[in-house]
């Protein structure tokens, strides 16, 4: 959980990186890549509305260099109650920092995501996971809350081999937790991310990587440029 | 992670309950159902070897009367690292006692499997889930001890609504914890399992429910009909 020093340049550790496809994840990819860590971008094909962002996903792992990308089928749908995985509409205009959890909100999708990164971080013997949670615009969502990254971090040492016969170590990162969307997007500028790989838009108006401009994901996304006085280079459809 | 009291009469609790199509899960689903629970049972097709239990699960649904039954493919063959997801064999007539993680484990399914029952929990408004896991006779499985179990709850209140808004229960309740498998037997019969349903064999050798008779999952239920004093009423190749 904590921001770790460098590894050792002789001894590059290998991570798995969550990759959405969205501005977060590049972030916290890029850093961990500046950090001398070998990434193993994982990404999940849950049936989201945004598909799209599986194929920011592919760029971006690409364009970082990542060691192996894998992309883990879980039907969501299944289970429901979101409007990613469902037919409800993904609101838009809604005011992202409105009080309570937002219908977008997937139930237990970090708690989810984070446990097939580690068993995917058992599996490539990588004592790491990345992730890139943050809580500081947006903090309607449970999962990205810090307290819940250190339990986490404590249950999966305990439910792999981690916490069995060879005590290897096991640690989640979250280097933008506590950094806000406008510090996020001069992060990725200082680290040379393309953003114009990257996808945000919960409810694309197109297949060809275009953001509505409304849902709360976008509009989080364009008060982060906004607030780094930075351009976005992605397309909105209004 | 403690052994409840029965629900009030007037209020049932829905629960939702890991139901592998094993001995195990079964006789968990039995004693919840006894305790007045509404079951929402919940499966996964992870591309495993011996998908035969996907169909064992189906049957003891119905036959358990479960409220709703939901079966989520994730394709964990994109992980791999155990014989269950993997051309990796399954062994025979390893000794299910030795020590050390067998290569039958599947990197953190339980942690997985917990992750996708929490999200269901939600969406199904259930403060609880049952699981079969034990730890008696076969302590090679990091995700089956009671300290991860008591882990993973902690987190999983803190990753969904449970820990939010609302502050909704949510327990992690593992009635077999410390039971052998001979006492997992009894257990069965005295909740009336029809232990024909169940399907233990990590390596099948047919499509028509049959046991090898020889994988550690075979050579542990064998024992444990043996020590209960008891007959398996399902087929073993040898």
């Amino acid at each position: 959980m904590t921001d770790p020093e460098p590894a050792p340049s002789d001894a590059p550790t290998p991570a798995v990186v969550l990759l959405s496809g969205g501005l977060d994840s590049a972030v916290a990819a890029a850093i961990a890549r500046r950090r001398g860590r070998i990434l193993h971008a994982l990404s999940f094909d849950y049936h989201q509305r945004h598909r799209a962002e599986l194929r920011a996903a592919a760029r971006l792992a690409r364009a970082l260099a990542a060691e192996s990308h894998t992309t883990v089928p879980i039907d969501l749908t299944r289970v429901g109650g979101s409007a990613l995985t469902s037919d409800l509409p993904v609101p838009k205009d809604h005011d992202p920092a409105a009080p309570g959890v937002p219908i977008t909100y997937v139930p237990a999708r970090n708690l989810i995501f984070l446990s097939v990164a580690a068993a995917l971080a058992e599996v490539a013997g990588a004592p790491e996971i990345w992730i890139g949670v943050n809580a500081v615009d947006y903090s309607g969502y449970p999962d990205c809350r810090p307290e819940f990254i250190r339990a986490f971090e404590a249950a999966a040492i305990l439910g792999t081999k981690a916490g069995a016969e060879d005590a290897r170590p096991l640690r989640v990162i979250a280097p933008l937790a506590a950094m806000s969307k406008g510090e996020i997007v001069r992060a990725a500028l200082e680290h040379d991310v393309d953003l114009s790989l990257t996808h945000s838009c919960y409810d694309p108006p197109d297949d060809l990587g275009a953001h509505c401009g409304h849902c709360d994901a976008c509009q989080l996304r364009r008060k982060g440029f906004r607030d780094a006085g930075a351009t976005d280079p992605t397309r909105y459809a209004s």
